[in-house]
């Protein structure tokens, strides 16, 4: 199919396609003549992934080129997995931690001793340079350095048990596909969609505990008993 | 104390400190002279809690700017967790899903028939303009139509569970605080902290469980015993 094709069968602009190929999110058509290629099916399915990694899990647009080049390479599921990890919707976060770890050994700070503290006691063994460990340190840290007081060990464990549930599904996904490449695609989308699926049941969750601890004002209209009869969201 | 003593105080450069105030993420001090003003300690607490949720929780500029701007308003405690719960390190899918919202009422997507289905099983009561509906929703029509199988209700209802966790713990934290404006505070930064926090732990709880599931290659190194030991991550 010609790019104008690629175009109506993925409902993404050709402006945006062509800044797909430009970036390298998206793979070279078979060129046909000097200024007309041909794509396929592997472009619709690698357009749909790139639009879901941007715009539903949030990533950079470099942060998506290095997970659907982890894709296009012959890496070892493992490391695609590695890689799909490392793309989180928080870059600074992560690159200011990076920077860190060049810098001369610095002593650890109370947020990473907790943390490899939280490991030791559940049992999770992990490589030191895994991307969740200053990124959950450096929360901790972050709060406490707002003056805020601390998040409690009781906070911080009922994080943890949640963490656990949600990998123990993730990895019983990826193990449930049979082919290799459909493996690898499930770890990318995956990796990255889960996050923003916790995030979106996150609030949703948060706001129906609320109702339940704190009472509504009086009059206050009350929140839906049923969503399914009223669609308006 | 003048700008450059606030910057001294919070490691944020003079520049970046006239950037936060010229898109009001932080509020003016007290002009002494054309061109001097004085701050306090309220503009070292609110400067520490906007590199928060911009460089740890990802907000963009805009996000931020509407979290404080809720903090200094006279809102009561729903409002600004209202506030800080649309806040979210993903931009774009809350954007088009607020698109969708002002069309003619849509049939609804099997993700959204799915997550109400979900709220009613978990007794999860809330408005329909949560802002975390659309949210998982969307993650779910995104990945069916990645055409990688559906995200089946056995994961489903872990990432519920999960998310039940959390936010008890979250309401938790709050009831916790005594004061009023403390509570407010804690709520915004709970809230955009907690994605990050959570993120982080699931990546280092998906390896612990990839490691259980999958024997590493002979003669590849062993993951951490332990993380106390060797602090160089």
């Amino acid at each position: 199919m010609r790019m104008s094709e690629l175009s109506t069968a993925t409902g993404v602009a050709v402006p945006t396609l062509k800044f797909y190929l430009r970036e390298q999110l998206l793979h070279a058509g078979e060129r046909t003549s000097p200024n007309q290629a041909q794509y396929d099916a592997s472009h619709v399915e690698r357009v749909r992934l790139v639009r879901a990694l941007l715009e539903v899990g949030g990533l950079s647009v470099a942060q998506a080129a290095r997970v659907v080049g982890a894709l296009d390479s012959d890496l070892p599921l493992s490391s695609v997995f590695g890689v799909a990890q490392r793309a989180v919707s928080i870059p600074a976060a992560l690159a200011s931690a990076d920077d860190e770890a060049t810098d001369a050994e610095p002593a650890p700070t109370a947020g990473q001793t907790r943390i490899a503290a939280l490991c030791e006691s559940r049992g999770w063994r992990v490589y030191p340079n895994n991307p969740g460990l200053p990124l959950a340190a450096r929360v901790l840290d972050t709060y406490a350095a707002l003056g805020l007081g601390h998040i409690s060990d009781t906070v911080l464990d009922r994080y943890a048990q949640a963490a656990d549930l949600v990998a123990a599904a993730d990895l019983a996904s990826v193990a449930a596909v049979d082919e290799l490449t459909e493996m690898t695609r499930t770890v990318a989308a995956g990796t990255v969609l889960g996050d923003t699926l916790l995030a979106g049941l996150r609030r949703i969750a948060q706001e129906a505990e609320s109702f339940r601890r704190f009472p509504l004002p009086d009059g206050a209209p009350a929140p839906g008993t049923s969503l399914l009869d009223e669609q308006d969201c």
